[in-house]
């Protein structure tokens, strides 16, 4: 048996998921609290790693359980998992799931979104959130450009791919632009996402928005499959991740959710 | 002349809108935007005081310009204000009133909200708007429990009433209760409100909800005029000015609005 945590947080003070020496990570935010607990070092294993700086909405990660009994008291142990752990980092739900299960290998596909202010200020009660690109955002041309990036491609020339990776082929169901009064949200669902894939694509559209490439020069760029031929990456604090999906057979988070207020 | 700013504002890291000393407000660092700018220390009112920690969407303040030609190029001015102020406030808009014009003194009406976490730890993008007060909301009784506030009321007893005002009688038009996902908003809209009133207010429809009231106890509250008789008030942080409404010869700011981007 594993047990599963869908996870919220504000990455703002994080130095990314990902564990590293002496820079707090949400990784080892949430370790800490399960030590507080049990007194036993359990690793998290995270559906995949953010940045510095970047957010998550729906989080999922996993570990395997020790013989502690507050693993068979799974509200009991949200609760106490949320009081330890700071204000910027939230479980939002608990749940057991089987063996077999992995936070990033069964992932089935992901969703993050990318907010872009309107106003070359973000309004402040959006600034951690909202990147300002300082230029005039053409949704228009954005909407054509991300035509040319749907579908199973190899992103090489948008990720940093110095990380070992099997293949840099991925495929991307959507990209939604969801206008609101002062900002866009872009979203991205795809099959997976390389290292600074979001970031990078983005980048991409802002290129086309101000004019220094045509829509369909995304196009030539991904063909060119070489990351010095791609834009530059945008800044993590705009990047939020918002959805992990897993193959029906792991129902993790029925909809009647575990509240903290529920016991 | 004088000028009118429409001014958005996250109050965490402040001591409120007024300015005193040793402590960062609103007020004062728009204020030193202002002399940075100009070189004259002009005084700045707003529509009314916000506590420590109160934020605003809508704050609304006047001053009344000096010869210098900057006020002559209000999209400039704005944008120069924009870019000295730090990312937790922003100049929202910025238009010119006519003499009689006061912020405090000539508005009409004004709507605050408070949101309150469903969850007993709220969500880590709401935490700096948003109070959990760690009890069972009962929308139902404190929907009921809001129609006894709606109306003109002497409300000395659900404000801090030591500031020196001429009267305690003030109406409340509406009190809306939204409900999202995590939390609960409720908007208040009224002819002014008394220090801490909003909080207090608040503070009794929690009490309701608690069941330590009975909905109509919060009349009973009203008629005794006695701050010892009212509620605790609720902290600062789930509070937001939103909205400060002028007479129609004031139409401060058009819907065409003066953004940033637009020079």
């Amino acid at each position: 048996m594993k047990i599963c945590l869908l996870i919220e947080y504000l990455g703002t003070h994080f130095s990314g998921w990902q564990k590293q020496p002496h820079r707090p990570s949400i990784q080892e935010t949430i370790e800490q609290a399960l030590f507080q607990i049990t007194r036993s070092l359990i690793p998290i294993v995270g559906s995949g790693r953010t940045d510095a700086g970047v957010h998550a909405k729906g989080q999922v990660a996993h570990f395997t359980p020790t013989d502690h009994p507050i693993f068979q008291r799974p509200r009991q142990l949200m609760h106490s998992l949320n009081s330890i752990l700071p204000p910027d980092i939230k479980i939002k739900n608990l749940s057991q799931a089987p063996d077999h299960f992995h936070a990033q290998r069964s992932a089935i596909a992901k969703e993050y979104q990318y907010l872009l202010s309107w106003d070359c200020k973000p309004n402040p009660m959006l600034a951690p959130f909202c990147f300002a690109p300082k230029i005039q955002l053409h949704l228009d041309r954005m909407q054509s450009a991300a035509h040319y990036l749907i579908g199973t491609h190899d992103f090489a020339s948008f990720a940093n791919t110095n990380r070992s990776y099997t293949s840099t082929v991925r495929t991307l169901y959507q990209i939604t632009f969801t206008p609101h009064e002062s900002h866009l949200t872009i979203a991205f669902k795809g099959s997976g996402f390389l290292y600074k894939m979001v970031r990078t694509l983005v980048g991409g559209l802002l290129e086309v928005s101000k004019h220094s490439y045509e829509p369909d020069h995304l196009l030539t760029i991904l063909k060119q499959k070489d990351r010095r031929a791609g834009p530059p990456a945008v800044p993590p604090h705009g990047l939020m991740l918002n959805t992990v999906w897993y193959p029906q057979e792991f129902l993790l988070f029925p909809k009647e959710r575990i509240s903290s207020n529920d016991w």
